[in-house]
């Protein structure tokens, strides 16, 4: 057994886009494997109280967190350009995510909503820009779409965010190891990698 | 002129007590030179609204950030306690780091207030433990004490602490570079020495 790392992402998360970008890569060096886990962030974050994200909430802070992306995506090669409105709303794409057509191409599918978002400036709450996304991993984009309002679907993504919440997670990105360690923020994929991959 | 980068601690913040025990061997690796300057958050906070730390305001975050430490201490050879109560109360801590006494020795004094604090459990807020670690710096402790308690002294860290608020700083640590970089947090040390320590 390869060891695994659960990856859990808000598709509206700068610091997920980050992460997503680079995750696969660092965890083929050390011969793991990435469990691709969306859930929403929303909410979490109404549930202590935050009707938006808390760097719309806290102007310094929210400054800041353009400033450090920019330079963030600089050092990763990563273009960015700051979507609007932030955050953007990731229901529809996170319950793409989560149909069992898009299943074993998760991680494809969600860089390329990354890339549509934080790279292109495209709006990730617009049915078309999806479809296209689901079109060019060769899937029928009108058809996951249509998938992706299936109560089914909508259930997996309410179990996915109760899950998130039953582990205490409270921001994007976070990794969880097989014996339930917590590791937040993109700063710490490195370390959640060793902590997952350790030999008992 | 050795490239100088601005280190912005509060004395009650947990990822400053990391940053502040390992900065200067960062610095010293890239022939760099540290400004040591304390401030307090605590007017920062009320100003956003907070009457405490966040850590404290949103519990999830607080248990993570607890055990997120208690790791990051593990790697990086430190001892820690959770200081009881949290945050300490870090006004003579700071006001004494700015005394002209101390200034020559405020890396050494910074460090050992941090190391009583996290690592021995002791009350900062106690002025008894204040003057010891001014004593163990070859210092008179209750004369340091008392020329923290006038009025150019708590003008100085009323001073540095608008600063802080002028740069927007929100939270600590934080470093800043002579063009006016900010980065905050104790993951971003080794990036804001690379950025400090760049030739133009």
């Amino acid at each position: 057994m390869r060891p695994q790392l659960d990856f859990w992402y808000e598709f509206a998360s700068t610091y997920s886009y980050l992460a997503a970008l680079r995750i696969e890569a660092q965890a083929k060096e050390r011969n793991m494997d990435i469990a691709w886990r969306p859930f929403l962030l929303g909410p979490i974050f109404k549930a202590q109280g935050w009707a938006t994200s808390p760097f719309n909430l806290y102007p310094a802070k929210g400054a800041y967190m353009w400033r450090d992306l920019e330079r963030l995506c600089d050092v990763q090669g990563l273009k960015f350009r700051k979507p609007d409105p932030f955050p953007q709303s990731s229901l529809t794409a996170a319950r793409i995510a989560l149909t069992d057509e898009v299943a074993p191409q998760r991680a494809e599918f969600s860089r390329r909503v990354y890339l549509a978002e934080f790279a292109e400036g495209a709006r990730i709450d617009d049915d078309a820009v999806l479809e296209a996304v689901v079109d060019s991993i060769g899937l029928d984009g009108e058809a996951v779409l249509e998938a992706a309002r299936s109560d089914a679907v909508k259930l997996r993504l309410r179990q996915a965010t109760e899950e998130a919440t039953r582990l205490n997670l409270f921001g994007a990105p976070s990794f969880v190891t097989p014996d339930g360690e917590v590791f937040w923020g993109n700063d710490r994929l490195e370390m959640a990698l060793s902590w997952a991959g350790r030999r008992p």
